[in-house]
């Protein structure tokens, strides 16, 4: 049982990232400015953003060169493993070959840092000294605090007070890389402060807490905003995912007939996708690409494409994208990071394109497929990228029917270590699934404008 | 900055164990009935370990092959990474040129799988179908679940109370890989519910633990019991760490001048540095080899050399090694797994011997050398081998001031993703250093037993 784990050494580590844009016929629709409904430019961005990272998200360059001080940092955990599954196809007794890329060995324990490193990086080439943003649970937090630490840059982290309250883990761990967290809504802002006076019990929401984030960057000329997924320059920073994986693939021979990745923001199934979206396009495979996302946030499956703001108030240009709503509320389900209403435009786009497949699936059979992966792997997922293993044991089993070896192909994007409860309330016979929200995505849909 | 990991391909991994005790003038002494104080034989052990791990405890051979079953387990994560710690360096403006061994990519998170997993195959392979075991924060106990699920056997696990009411994760990781997990004291067997009955809300010891996880394998035929460190296979089966090790530096043509390890019962500390050793003994290198251990556990630095028993409760055969007295307990200092009162009897003997070195330190300074390191490597470590890193950082500072490009080498036996409310303790500034334990001990060790 050789190959195992298909690695690279670290001069095997690619040093561009791909830009898909660049093999579009047609880019995305632009993002708009919500007053007047006209699609923002670069001076709409500079306060909160460097002007390498406002050159990147328009950029229709196919490959920009990883900056030397981020191939730097990268190296402390990548080239990530490929790993063939072959504990788990022993497991489902399919003659599908299932393949994982595993992005739980960074310090962070995903693949958020992939975008955080060099976004750290470009702040501090251009002056900054502080990074704000928010965070939920404390994956996108946490990836932020490590990239910053490593640039010298401070850090400030607002935490959804709900998450604050309930897991403090992921917070000192931010703060063990030197970043200061405060929950929100905090007394710290203006927007906090208004939402405190009304309820000082708020258990505060990511909407709420990008707002603060946003403030105190526009309140400090030395200070910027960062954001984890949804953008085409995250997008395009997570790339390296798939630029290792198309390497260790061809290192075996083998090509994916199939690549499943969960999705939310798309920052992690765009990275690891993308550069196989590429060589399709080139015509050097037939692979299939599918998102899953959680049934009780459908935005693909369920949503509408057209422009919605990217955050819950409001405050966010329009961005033409797959959407629920920006004021839907999904139910509580453990992958918190899946819990968006909206989705990047650009997967989005691909999607319209028809170059992408989607499913939608409910969160006890992901934790099924998590429970069958960790007997056989070993590793103990994170809830979001169960959703992908729950679509590749579907798969799994339909060639154990068949007895086709399709190859697949699975992201597997970060652990569960900081997320054992979620697995404590499903061993307990606890975990719930949600009613479908269809009638709740039509009355979201209500209030999204109606914009040209 | 090239090379901050030195990665090894599966094929480059090591495919025997080696047995130190084949290279040295004479064995450790070997352990005695506790009612005759004559040497035990194979029959004694019998009840509790399969046939072919006895053989190893005894062995005079100098490598064992490691079964492929063994190896391809082994794949789910080793070779594991040699780090050069460029970035530490660059932090302490230190000449050292400083390499860690990084065990924390396991799936349980540490060293120990590297033994549970031949444990668990050995046992399977002679028909026991249950393995039986005690665990204090988890470690150990994780790291045996994970093993046993690999080779279909049953787990079952006492885990010390206090541990199961503060620090459910790790008791919820057992369960997630299938492991059943009691809390201990529990009424489920003669040594639990008499502590019971004398102290219904009993708090639990590794000593009790032990006793109800011993009494459960020897009621039971199919069952047998499991340890996770002290004893010579146990050590045997970490020395991978150290072959990788040699293989990793002979890549980059480095050989260390210094191998620091932190010790409780040893097996993370052999591990690593036993393959040194004998290349050491065979002229190939002069590598001054260092335990560190806690200020509050100090048993080579503050131990008596003579018989004791391994348990606090004195079940145990009598063992010759450094003790601090059986039934001394050391202050609550976060590194669980460094409060042992002893010392492997092999780790034991090589100190008497004058082969190894030793230093104590205090929980503070380890804290501060685990905050310099995460902020500068990325990776949280375990409170264990902090200890390595503050005794690393010292000599670094050394360096510092002489200007000697001192090659070091650094157990790094695991992450601290479980750890993180003893960090929180840190940065709140309430982490406290103990009264060192000198009377504690003398009293300890007048009830000792004189053997011979």
């Amino acid at each position: 049982m050789t190959d195992t784990k298909i690695t690279l050494t670290e001069s095997e580590m690619p040093t561009t990232w791909y830009n898909l844009i660049a093999d579009l016929a047609e880019p995305p629709p632009p993002p708009l400015h919500p007053g007047t409904h006209e699609p923002i430019g670069p001076d709409d961005l500079a306060p909160l953003f460097p002007m390498a990272l406002i050159g990147q998200e328009v950029s229709t360059e196919r490959y920009i060169d990883i900056p030397g001080e981020v191939l730097d940092v990268y190296r402390l955990w990548r080239p990530s493993p490929l790993y063939r599954a072959r504990r788990l196809e022993a497991a489902l007794e399919t003659p599908a070959r299932i393949y994982y890329k595993y992005e739980g060995v960074s310090p962070a324990g995903s693949h958020k840092p992939n975008t955080a490193v060099p976004q750290a990086y470009y702040n501090a080439a251009e002056g900054v000294r502080k990074l704000t943003t928010e965070t939920g649970a404390g994956q996108w937090g946490s990836a932020l605090a490590f990239a910053a630490g490593q640039f010298g840059l401070d850090c400030e982290v607002w935490q959804v007070r709900a998450s604050w309250d309930q897991k403090p883990y992921r917070r000192v761990m931010m703060e063990v890389w030197g970043a200061e967290v405060h929950p929100s809504p905090s007394d710290l802002t203006e927007a906090g402060r208004k939402i405190l006076s009304e309820d000082p019990d708020s258990p505060g929401s990511l909407g709420i807490a990008i707002s603060e984030a946003v403030e105190a960057a526009l309140a400090d000329e030395s200070t910027k905003y960062s954001l984890g997924s949804v953008l085409n320059h995250v997008l395009m920073h997570q790339t390296i995912i798939g630029e290792e994986a198309l390497l260790q693939l061809a290192k075996v021979g083998d090509t994916p007939d199939l690549l499943i990745g969960c999705t939310g923001g798309g920052s992690n199934f765009g990275g690891l996708s993308f550069p196989f979206l590429r060589e399709r396009l080139a015509g050097k495979n037939d692979v299939i690409i599918r998102c899953v996302e959680p049934a009780a946030c459908p935005s693909l499956t369920k949503g509408e494409y057209r422009y919605d703001f990217g955050d819950t108030i409001g405050m966010t240009p329009l961005i033409k994208m797959h959407t629920l709503g920006h004021d839907f509320v999904p139910d509580p389900i453990h992958a918190g990071g899946l819990r968006y209403h909206g989705m990047s435009s650009l997967v989005s786009h691909l999607y319209e394109m028809g170059l992408l497949e989607a499913e939608a699936i409910d969160q006890t059979e992901c934790f099924d497929a998590a429970i069958t992966f960790a007997r056989s792997e070993g590793i103990i997922p994170a809830p979001e990228p169960t959703h992908a293993l729950a679509s590749t044991i579907r798969e799994a089993a339909r060639c154990r029917e068949t007895g086709e070896e399709k190859v697949i192909l699975t992201a597997m994007c970060g652990h569960g270590h900081f997320d054992l409860a979620s697995y404590e309330t499903y061993l307990a016979g606890e975990l719930v699934d949600y009613d479908h929200p269809d009638a709740k995505i039509a009355e979201a849909m209500e209030r999204v404008p109606v914009v040209g």
